[in-house]
């Protein structure tokens, strides 16, 4: 059997019309002989409303029955999808957690699929059947319904893939695909036509439109080919796969960049044993996210100046945290909001000297000063001025031949 | 075991606030000890929006995917009814047809159930927990969801109730219980505190505000005694149940009048067996309900004048299917608008001489005409001018010592 699994978000359901689409949209897969199975999440904005009602009848309202009322969201999608198909001559029906069963473990508002009883579909799928199953749901030992925490509709539609031994799992959502940077940000973005699992993980911050880190993750442990694609414009998309399978390796894939960055520098720290952790303790109590980290040992070798990027949402709270705890000692609190982190991307770096070299004298050269640099295997990130940011892409994008059309 | 089910109607939960009081009434039962299984609708409204969007997808909507996304609406109220109780401090949960089983029987759209699997039910309720069954629906052979036709959830919770061998079946709703006629029309109207199935049944145009005929005739075969009463305002409802269990009987228990009705007589019809037949099978056909028929023979003893009541939307259909059908032969078709029909219903009737007489005496003392007559066992229909209908009550309800507070 060759099976596809398509996987639709909220946005691709998020009206009849999109759904008449949608069901245009299978109906051309099956018409191609594929074995199709369907995934749908809720149309886009229910999820959210069931959940503002259970809110309203209390701020702390039941995980179980939570998970009762967010998955009738999908319920009713996947009923909408296959009476469409059904009205347009196909065999198709709505499939529900407990009636495939899929089987969850972990807590409510949080499980994970661990078991799929793949012979009910199997004989649908013989019969000619396309079933449409719905997402980011299942049901634990105790026929409870339970919902999926993070990654949703596409980790179901990634552990069907996976349990069906589907060739490919598409994921049609509202972007056409994984771009080389934000094409918001720079027009000469190119869509991206493959990419590793493992590039994809380190462009989170592009991606994370896209696809939720954990569902990239799940794909890539169970050596899942992903496609994603927009359900609205019919052109190829972008491939998620292993690297074995990617032929033409650039060096740099993709260049992210964020914004709404702030660098927080602390001067004069003592230089004991123990002061990173007396300063980032308390900021992660309060839920502050500390990303870029440096830390250099000053002039006279008694004192260090540490320096981190945080959002700039939790600038003041920050500065708080550390101006009020009497362990954290300094001689100076420098807050400097208005930075951007730019990453370049590439599994290509890997094997390829001098791509750090590059990046840097890339940003010298249009004099965009580096504030914090920070590296990984396959990514390196520096801190720049805001204001510098579209020139840095733009330099950085040309640099490392993203702007010609692949 | 004590049991109450407890019934709530659409507008019962039809908001957040409405759910929290539905919650307390729920809590109340329980704090008297009562085993209490609780059967919810949707909340108002959310079962047209449903239907709504399976009709935009096709107006021939597959009748099994239409039960699943309709029953998604009680799912989503019994999860907030069972919330609101666990935040109460309550063990509740939602109990879904596929989690109980409730097995029902027939075609999607119009199933009837057949089975309710009593075991797991029985064994949360003695662990003290407060069920909430999502009502309208079940699942069938297939393990696909069905919805119940006529009646809804408040033939679930009349077959609930059976099974569970219930003391009372109590119907939440936004009335305050069957009153000796419409309040609306006369103010002396009172609330009847104890009614038998078959005044009921008979009451429909009254009762069908608050209980469908089948729901009542499914209690009638069970002898499930039902209250119906207001979610809304504490205060006693009216008892449904077994005539042997009504120890006052009073001649009359309530008087219905109905609106929109037309007469239609046919002058100087051939007098010949199947005539009717031909009259009444093209408006049956047409889906045109026929109500009171009364045929006389004429002076001249070959022909007969036949009236019957319809529904005035129905007229111009009628007149039409009449005028056009060649095997209809009469001498004169006469319509009239704008007739009532009066009931005096009571099975004080059956064993009390001399009700039928009260009934025309007291319309001739206020001048009023009757038009049509026709009687059943523990009812006396007569049609009359519809401008005469108020008087016609007033004097009735007076007549038969309904205006005395019971």
């Amino acid at each position: 059997m060759k099976i596809v699994v398509l996987k639709f978000g909220g946005t691709s359901v998020g009206t009849i019309e999109k759904i008449k689409n949608v069901a245009k949209i299978i109906s051309n897969y099956k018409k191609r002989r594929y074995e199709v199975i369907v995934v749908s999440s809720a149309m886009s904005g229910v999820t959210n409303e069931l959940i503002n009602k259970s809110n309203k009848i209390s701020k702390n309202f039941s995980e179980t029955e939570y998970d009762v009322i967010v998955s009738s969201g999908e319920q009713v999608a996947c009923s909408l999808i296959a009476g469409r198909l059904i009205d347009k001559g196909f065999k198709s029906r709505s499939w529900l957690s407990w009636q495939i069963p899929i089987i969850t473990k972990g807590p409510h508002k949080n499980s994970r699929i661990s078991q799929i009883n793949k012979s009910k579909i199997i004989k649908y799928l013989k019969e000619g059947g396309i079933p449409i199953i719905a997402g980011f749901q299942g049901v634990n030992n105790e026929s409870r319904i339970t919902t999926i925490g993070r990654g949703g509709s596409d980790a179901s539609a990634i552990m069907i893939a996976k349990f069906f031994k589907a060739e490919r799992c598409i994921i049609y959502t509202d972007v056409e695909g994984v771009f080389t940077t934000d094409p918001n940000k720079l027009k000469k973005a190119n869509k991206i036509k493959v990419i590793s699992y493992e590039e994809m993980l380190e462009m989170a911050s592009l991606g994370a439109k896209v696809m939720q880190p954990v569902s990239i993750q799940d794909a890539r442990l169970n050596r899942i080919d992903i496609e994603v694609k927009s359900s609205f414009i019919k052109k190829p998309g972008t491939l998620i796969t292993k690297r074995s399978n990617i032929i033409n390796n650039k060096i740099v894939t993709g260049i992210s960049s964020t914004q709404n960055d702030s660098k927080v520098s602390l001067i004069g720290v003592k230089d004991k044993p123990g002061v990173a952790a007396s300063i980032f303790k308390p900021l992660s109590k309060n839920l502050i996210n500390v990303d870029m980290v440096v830390q250099n040992i000053s002039a006279n070798g008694k004192e260090t100046d540490l320096t981190f990027t945080i959002k700039t949402e939790d600038l003041n709270k920050t500065k708080k945290i550390i101006e009020l705890n009497r362990n954290i000692r300094f001689r100076k609190l420098l807050l400097k909001k208005d930075v951007s982190k730019i990453s370049i991307i590439g599994v290509g770096m890997i094997t390829t000297p001098g791509v750090t070299f590059r990046m840097f004298q890339t940003l010298a050269n249009k004099k965009i000063n580096i504030q914090v640099i920070s590296t990984s295997e396959i990514k390196i990130s520096v801190l720049i001025d805001k204001k510098d940011t579209k020139k840095a892409l733009i330099a950085l994008h040309k640099e490392f031949k993203l702007d010609n059309k692949e």
